[in-house]
């Protein structure tokens, strides 16, 4: 029977499928779960299923279940509800629970402070390890995670985390503070998102406590929550990279993608004029030698291609935390070396292609063809690489030197460095 | 002292440590560790970097901790190392961990066979929650977690699992078939590695099994290695779309640089010249409407640009799972509508901007030129979408469809439909 199973079935596998009812059907479906299952389907709905189920649902089902959501989890479906909603659902909260929500509400996005969740393990100093588990299993069953014990004193200054795994392999009547460990990797309310799964990364943790100026233990984040922040971190890096602000979905809607993308796409176009406004001066050389019309084209482009490949390597080093801007001359050394090797590949190639097409009278504007794509190729390779380094360092994301405008950019620079080496040939050669 | 750091401090940052000293100096700060701080320090090392060390220390150090190491990790090292080496060391391991690692290199390179550890923890069917609780506890420390245990009849075939959690929470003299889970998720042995990694990600799970043909458990993946899946596939997507073959490091060598790019730019060049070569037969066009010059590249230019678009999100899209290439209609709708709007943008941009380039008498050139970008606008949108989903289906991979070679193949489309509509529009009004 429909009931049995959902109320059997994995929470996300129920969240899927009512995800997929009709919106009507949905409140029905909801309805049949029992108040457990019913909590964790609730937490794996999107944001907008989840929405409508709070109007959709009685009063006083949607308080319980919004007092037994994890607060981490709280504070995201509250970002998502219009202010009003919100208010009134902070109202009907328990005093405890509005007073964790209100916390962790009260950190900036994108901050280790509003990813955590308040829900941890504390044991306080001078127990022991029996004691420590017994206390683990006797408390209250709704703590995000139990596998680490975090040891602070009554202030909740955090001194010491041990895991279960160092619990249960340890005899009962050792103190707990002779075997946990006293360098504790912890971050800051305020690190950033991105640092603190990159520290968990580095470390293996399946958990992280975040700690506040005093250094008092305010909440864990967890590696489920993170997993979805690196996630999130690489579409949102990808799709700066092509042009498109923010983090759009797949499927979003149209209204949204437009505004996502066209910004940048009308900000290239203008920056293509410019460009173009760039190369007037030299439209008589283009009639004089029309081969240049082929041969500018490839020009640039090749030396956009390689500015967008050093510029996405780079952004995603810095984005995994593989380089930092301390490796900039490391990088910028490696980029060269290999760009030189690309660029007297391109450059090679150019010239021979371009003998074939061009009149015997012009064939030493291959070999300036082949020339100016070494410079080029280099000049790219410097822009991609100290670009997104220097945004780094000014605390900006690399990520928003997107790679249309960049590649607009170099075949602007192309153009121009090629245009004019040409016309001072043209005026040795007169 | 140092001793004591290196002993003391984490195993990542200790690894750290030996990896920026210079090489001569490696081995002797590895000695100094003791032993069980070496194996760990050991995993956290680069391949590189533990491939000197198997050279410089003694050989009985080196079969110590490979024997020692998790088969996981160790599989990972082999695959780096020369053949003679790997013999050598396989040679030297216990016929036990010889055995496992001979399994798990059986299985193909980005598998789920290939990915999991052999080191996890079992029961017997019929056990109460007390004993399995004494037998997690007494077994051997080596277990890569001990926080899922995986319920197993005598061939090892796979019924159900619990958590160490649920193992605390319930009465010792419960069975633990009572209170064991029997809708296990899991994954086969040929499951992907990013298949595997959506699955943990979907149903937040720290330890995934992973079983035969027959249903026998044969090792887990834990979520540390899944998070690296993930960057990994991750940087693999970005680069291939922006023409790197394969995962390059920021800081990989110059020739392992050059090598994963130049093929790329190359082929594009030659694509370039392709479709100069259907220019072409157009070139006196240009001569007696030199303003197309300008219009031209900026509507080829655009319309590769919106290409990469909605090709970064596809492929993005297809990567994290949240469409598949089930959603081709849904997706190629929202785009189709989107693609609407930002069309008509730059439509109206670029009539606009011509007009007030183009001579009064060619006024109707920015028409013709607003509307081709409309056009070509969405047919980069049909590209953008068909094609990755179209490799999806095929099971190739989505992200082979990297974003230079989409965009010159937008140029050339672009050039050949506004210069043709021009053509005949010329001939109409002659
Ligand atoms: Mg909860
Ligand atoms: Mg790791
Ligand atoms: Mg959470
Ligand atoms: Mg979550
Ligand atoms: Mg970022
Ligand atoms: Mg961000
Ligand atoms: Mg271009
Ligand atoms: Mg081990
Ligand atoms: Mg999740
Ligand atoms: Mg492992
Ligand atoms: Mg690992
Ligand atoms: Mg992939
Ligand atoms: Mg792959």
């Amino acid at each position: 029977q429909l009931k049995w199973y959902l109320n059997n079935l994995q929470p996300f596998d129920v969240g899927e499928y009512i995800t997929h009812l009709p919106e009507k059907q949905r409140a029905i479906a909801f309805r049949l779960l029992n108040k457990n299952q019913a909590i964790d389907v609730f937490e794996y709905l999107p944001h907008k299923v989840q929405g409508e189920l709070i109007n959709s649902l009685h009063d006083v089902q949607v308080a319980q279940i919004v007092e037994e959501m994890s607060p981490d989890e709280r504070v995201i479906l509250f970002d998502e509800l219009p202010a009003k909603v919100v208010k009134r659902l902070l109202r009907e909260l328990s005093p405890e629970q509005r007073q964790v929500t209100a916390t962790i509400l009260g950190y900036p996005e994108g901050t280790a402070g509003r990813l955590m969740t308040t829900e941890y393990v504390r044991l306080q100093q001078g127990l022991t390890v029996g004691e420590a588990l017994s206390k683990i299993r006797y408390q209250d069953e709704d703590k995000e995670t139990i596998y680490y014990a975090y040891v602070t004193d009554e202030n909740r200054k955090l001194f010491s985390v041990i895991s279960l795994r160092q619990l249960l392999f340890t005899f009962p009547d050792v103190f707990v503070g002779n075997v946990a460990s006293n360098r504790v990797i912890k971050v800051s309310t305020e690190t950033s998102q991105e640092e603190a799964a990159q520290v968990m990364k580095r470390y293996d943790l399946i958990a992280l406590p975040v700690v506040d100026r005093e250094d008092r233990l305010v909440g864990i984040i967890t590696i489920d929550d993170v997993f979805d922040i690196l996630e999130e971190e690489a579409t949102e890096d990808i799709q700066k990279l092509a042009g498109i602000s923010g983090d759009e979905a797949a499927l979003a809607s149209p209204q949204v993608t437009v505004r996502k993308r066209l910004p940048w796409l009308l900000c290239n176009i203008f920056l293509y004029i410019t460009a173009a406004s760039v190369i007037a001066p030299f439209q008589k050389i283009i009639t004089v030698v029309p081969v240049l019309a082929i041969i500018m084209p490839i020009l640039a482009n090749s030396s956009g291609n390689v500015a967008f490949q050093v510029l996405s390597v780079t952004v995603r080093g810095l984005g995994v935390g593989e380089i930092t801007p301390k490796d900039t001359m490391k990088l910028l050394r490696k980029e060269l070396l290999a760009g030189l090797g690309i660029a007297c590949g391109l450059g090679l190639a150019l010239t021979t292609l371009s003998m074939i097409w061009s009149p015997p009278d012009d064939r030493w504007i291959s070999f300036i063809a082949g020339s100016v794509m070494i410079v080029n190729v280099l000049i790219a390779v410097i822009l991609g690489t100290l670009l997104p380094m220097g945004f780094k360092r000014l605390k900006l994301d690399p990520a928003l030197i997107s790679g249309p405008l960049m590649t607009t950019t170099l075949d602007a620079i192309g153009f121009l460095t090629f245009l004019s080496m040409i016309s001072v040939m043209l005026k040795i050669v007169d």
